[in-house]
């Protein structure tokens, strides 16, 4: 097993498996193999301690394959499922569960582990009798069934959603553990669905209504009032997500899309809007979703989401081999697009650009990504985002000095992973 | 039950359910209620009939509304499932399955109905276990596992992949029922991996490699040869679909991503590539994958995906009612964007222009919607499209007359639906 030989391979190999990490644990992919590549990384690595010239060592080589299946494999099915090895899974609690950000590679989040908020439980409810109500400050109140709502001109486009109480544990210690713990209330889809707009001119709106108050059919009857004009141009009646119906747990089947607004205020199980000219003062919006401000006041009625970022690899509970690698993570804003991330190594103290994966949409995320050679010391990785507006996301203390730590909601700090020298990654506040 | 009455609802309706729909069966989004929102129609609906002014009659009006949840719903998921209420399926023969186009929304296809296709059914792989080779004419064989592949810098992007044999049995005939049928060998995701052109550098591709040998770990072996300079722009090793790891169907846990190019050149269960200089000539291409022209040559190593597109929406095993609807479906080339996708009602004889979901994305599918009102008429409903290129989609007859009919690969010809007085919809042949 000369897993460090220069053994040449040069036709399908059909030895037995053999271990092709050294007894050292370092993998293949070692540095002196990277090397050889360095062209690959040179654009964006250029800030990084200079690399020595390639070529002066000879790369480690493959010393071992496996075989091909030898019997035929599985038939079709009907309607797919992962593969049984992969085990990445929500973390909930009752009423939540956490999309787990630090395993998930690119931008959508799959539908089958996007996070769930929801206030006591989701419902199952039959498409065929679902009906969407909208009444109130309009020329006529109207009953629209599903299939009359697929019948508008739709649209389809992608955002994120995010709860405000995303990160609500960690205004005053580092809590999560992981990527997901800290961020998991966070997730990416594609939505279809029909302009609210265009809905509203079939009741005819008057012009007095200023304010819409939104219900969902679950037994919590999840209920916030909106305020009209700054929803009507983007806000959507959404049945679709990823391409098929919502999932139940997103709203099925039909829920208030608000790009780049909390996520509560995208109201799922969506069966009931009505056009009043003030708040409507609900449960949801007095007993939740205020921020108390360190004079005693609070916050109401704060529904953009503030630009945030965080990265997810390395993150809390991964574990590094000394060598590059890639810094990824996820950056947004609800004002728009996300034009800048970068990346600290040192606390703060010194910042590189990461690249943009493109296109950026607005109000969606982003995927952003730097090159990192690991050198095996203590490190702390911070990733920080400006929006379109100029808007750059806060560090921790500059957030507190505004919002106190009594707040739970809107907590868009810088975040914060401290690399050991052993390799293990977890949260810290600096 | 006054379904057509102008009962004004002005509170949360707690009344049981009622049938909102007239006793002739027509729907409460009739083409009186619709007319009060010719506004939202106007801009795309120009050139459709002209429509009576509005406000003549009074629209229908909500008289009834289900209740909400009364009981607590169902608790968090750790991986969630479509609701029990979906049952679109794809559909299947031994080796490969349909996507049921015309039942899905928006862009991307969900990874459990993406189109599958295999040579000796989809093989069980551990990931852990799983290995690339690089050989041939290169500096230095190579293996890596899924963790090295992983270190590299990554790339995420919107891609379509099309199954040369998409369409396949509608040369001669109108042969399939539905979208599903005549289209379904056609689905989009996401993508993640690293670009082909990073890993070849650390082997060192020798100037005189021109070909590269792709091969499988499925027991057929799948295996294809691509001329090197054409892939190596944009080709991805990947290893994540649509957020998460690539579904056991699509080549989990590794798969070359050739954007563009016919389905079976993006080799799933990818175990090995070498370098060469000349076509392998495998039984792959030699035995499938060529197109039997009319003069009796076959066409060989036909790797890119002409420009094409198809209405999904209304199409066929769909039921219309008159009034107003909005075409939808896809469109989508293997070189580059789509630009411009014109809408026939007429069997052709005259075309209006499509809306185009923004943004399109080069070698991806865009989403196209032309509001549409049938008004009870016999219409043969036609979609074509051009690409960046200016490529435009051919009609049947101007493929067939290059072509023949004894083709199986590469139909990518204008696709006719046949909306018929009873309001259903079926496949023909103009």
């Amino acid at each position: 097993m000369a897993t460090d030989g220069h053994q040449r391979i040069t036709s399908n190999a059909d030895a037995p498996p053999q271990d092709v990490r050294n007894p050292a644990g370092e993998p293949v992919l070692d540095r002196r193999t990277l090397l050889t590549g360095a062209a690959a990384w040179a654009g964006l690595a250029a800030a990084q301690a200079a690399l020595p010239s390639s070529g002066a060592a000879a790369p480690r080589q493959g010393t071992g394959q496996e075989r091909a299946s030898a019997l035929p494999g599985q038939p079709p099915r009907p309607y797919g499922q992962r593969a049984a090895f992969e085990r990445a899974v929500r973390l909930a609690g009752p009423f939540h569960s956490l999309t787990p950000l630090q395993t998930l590679d690119g931008l959508i989040t799959p539908s089958a582990l996007h996070f769930e908020r929801h206030h006591n439980g989701v419902p199952v409810i039959d498409p065929a009798r679902h009906k969407l109500l909208i009444h109130g400050l309009v020329e006529r109140s109207m009953i629209f069934t599903l299939d009359d709502l697929r019948r508008f001109p739709a649209t389809t486009r992608m955002a994120f959603i995010e709860c405000s109480g995303n990160s609500g544990h960690e205004w005053q210690k580092p809590t999560g553990k992981t990527a997901q713990d800290t961020h998991g209330l966070f997730s990416v889809s594609e939505w279809t669905g029909v302009p609210l707009a265009t809905v509203l001119r079939e009741v005819g709106a008057k012009p007095e209504a200023a304010w819409m108050l939104a219900e969902g059919a679950d037994a919590a009857l999840m209920t916030r009032s909106l305020p009209l004009a700054d929803v009507l141009e983007e806000a959507l009646l959404c049945y679709a997500q990823n391409g098929e119906a919502l999932r139940p747990e997103q709203g099925y089947p039909l829920r208030l899309l608000l790009p780049g607004w909390e996520g509560n205020a995208n109201v799922k199980w969506l069966r009931r809007l009505k056009l009043g000219a003030a708040p409507f003062m609900t449960r949801d919006e007095t007993a939740h979703y205020t921020d108390l401000l360190p004079d005693g006041t609070a916050r109401q009625f704060t529904f953009v989401m503030d630009a945030k970022s965080v990265i997810t690899t390395p993150s809390g509970g991964h574990r590094l081999v000394t060598g590059l690698h890639e810094i990824r993570g996820l950056a947004w804003s609800g004002r728009g697009r996300i034009v800048a991330v970068e990346i600290s190594v040192d606390a703060g103290r010194s910042w590189q650009p990461a690249a943009l994966q493109q296109p950026t949409l607005p109000k969606c995320a982003t995927v952003f990504r730097l090159p990192w050679r690991w050198n095996g010391q203590e490190h702390i990785l911070q990733s920080r985002c400006t929006d379109e507006t100029g808007y750059v996301q806060p560090t921790r203390q500059a957030l507190v000095a505004v919002r106190g730590t009594q707040s739970y909601y809107h907590n868009n700090a810088i975040q914060s992973w401290l690399v050991m020298k052993d390799g293990t990654v977890q949260n810290i506040h600096v």
